[in-house]
């Protein structure tokens, strides 16, 4: 059923090695731009309201994550998103604890109402909050209650869907089983490993790798998200697989970079789990 | 000797996985919550006032550390001090470079003054510098002069002691010798290695650790202080056991991560080194 | 023709282990941080305007970093080279992508009309836009046809003399070939490997360490540049040849860190590749 070109748009990464600008958060930002350097593209960080436009106009992508939003990155993000908007950039939203604070909430909100994203990626938790206009989170972790498992398959697939019709956006649900819509397609990936929420920042380091496939891959952003999350998740397995007695959170947080690094279109192919629904 | 229950503390923090509300520094922001994350516990990061008040109401813990301050985050500090104060959360304060600059004491110091910490840790010249109300240090280390020895150890412990009857706080004074002391007793900890003064952020790791302990143990404070700090010790000392030739700084920062990842009660127990004075 | 005295630079660092005080970007801070202590130095950062004359009065160096540059930190890398250049500290620039942005060109070309900075690293395209007063890049990255090769070494060499005449500073360009420049001499250094490009940070560290090499060796800057820049191509190659299979670029960013703190005087010798032009 591995019909989707995934390694392609790895490939495609690699050979265009788009510019990609975060606003991201200051916890795992270290982290977002190498796994974009090991994808194939470049970073840049700038949350400086006066610096972003002219940082955006040069660079390929923008990614928003609202992780350690505050007054001056919230103005840089509406500056950066309007440029990179009229510019016809690549645009993805990663509404980190959308649900748990109101300003977390309403900045998700305002910046979806004020943009057309071509991808926002969340977890449950987060992307309900969008999907309904509001919501309650706990922390920056989603509500075990709100999981996507395979008997609630249909109706979570239901609601990406949906918020994909609303937004114009590829709506990306991830988790133990990870979804990927657009308003008529879903696609659930079953990449991926628990001890990936045992580390902070693998959901960051995978928005930021999803700007990057977005840019190199402008003629199909559906598929380009759902590749991005195979690599992510995959490179998960195969951190975990290598891991050595005595290994335990940080070094699996490295070799999750280090597989990215390694990985080319064949592996891709090959370790990608994922179905069309 | 070792008779405090200290591998129960660290079986609660896994059990109970409280959420830690993170002001912290941008230089060990990442480690910072990643250790919180290998104890068992989850960690948020949020300095905007705005935000804050919010994000502390929905944890456990509330991590102040002023290594990076500034006016904004200051702000955020006091703001979310309040809130979890009102709340009876675990208030923790790690009081980064007082006695570097007027800013610092004056703001670690009204921070004191403000909210009744749950516990404060620090290296002997910024404890020296909160309980006398000024003082001066090298940077963000410790003068070696001040450092707390065999030779010193009663009079180290009366000041930690004497600190503690004066804010109601339990004293964590961290270095060669670690000391933890409510207002009638007083914890020596032999745990760790010089070479954990080689990388930075170990400092800072143990106070977002230390949270995430007071959380899950709010019956007893101290022991669970000296349970952080002892698990933390310990996992430096397997870290230089499991460095390999031609590994230095980095790895060892990251095997640290790795041992508390890996750490359960028994081996806490079995590996902690104290007693009490 | 290895005649400079490399490897006593790194010895002196080691042995004076100079404070430096950073205000440097929040993607590379942590690894800037440790490559710091793994040289032998210490690290504080500090960007609040209120707090800085204070930290930078009792540090021996200051490295100014224009990565994620906002309004405030513009202010306190103003405030803080004043009292570093009153107190005759070394004063270190890292113009990370001047010629990207309005705000970074503008703002580095006022920080080198404000100070007499002891050097200025940074690459090619950054270096040449301060030199001509005005520029683009790509992002944070060297446009490739400014590259500095073999073909071009006695023009480029010419332009950093140049600069280092305009300016007073040691001017370092670094790239696949790196330069290093006073008024009248240049060194080109043949360190490093390609898969420096590949991480985040490289030249961020290398900007530390060598504030900490310029505090510690004030009698000769121009070779305490060329030591620090060939440590740090030399823990690059040290950290390519340990990578194991399966290993990428997150184990190589921390190898090259492991290098830097098990290197000493005779390994920066002996492995040192360098000419003087």
């Amino acid at each position: 059923m591995n019909t989707l070109p995934l390694g392609e748009k790895l490939a495609n990464v690699r050979n265009a090695h788009p510019l990609v600008h975060n606003i991201t958060n200051y916890v795992t930002v270290h982290d977002v731009a190498n796994i974009i350097l090991a994808c194939g593209a470049s970073p840049i960080m700038s949350d400086e309201p006066e610096d972003v436009e002219d940082i955006t106009s040069i660079c390929n992508a923008l990614n928003i994550n609202i992780g350690t939003l505050n007054k001056r990155s919230i103005d840089a993000m509406f500056a950066a998103g309007r440029r990179a908007a009229d510019l016809g950039h690549a645009l993805l939203l990663d509404p980190v604890g959308a649900g748990a604070s109101r300003l977390r909430t309403t900045t998700a909100l305002e910046l979806v109402a004020s943009f057309k994203f071509t991808a926002i990626r969340g977890n449950i938790s987060e992307i309900s909050t969008l999907a309904k206009g509001s919501g309650t989170t706990r922390g920056v972790d989603a509500d075990a209650a709100d999981a996507v498992t395979d008997a609630n398959l249909d109706s979570k697939a239901a609601l990406a869907r949906a918020f994909a019709a609303k937004t114009g956006a590829v709506i990306a649900i991830t988790g133990a089983i990870d979804l990927v819509a657009d308003s008529d397609r879903c696609c659930a990936i079953r990449n991926g490993t628990p001890r990936m929420g045992t580390i902070t920042g693998t959901g960051c380091q995978l928005s930021g790798m999803t700007a990057a496939f977005l840019a190199a891959n402008p003629e199909d952003t559906f598929t380009a998200t759902v590749a991005a999350i195979c690599a992510m998740g995959l490179a998960g397995e195969t951190a975990e697989k290598a891991l050595l007695p005595g290994e335990g959170n940080a070094t699996f947080g490295n070799r999750i970079i280090d597989a990215i690094s390694l990985m080319d279109a064949a592996i891709l192919d090959k370790g990608a789990k994922y179905e069309l629904l």
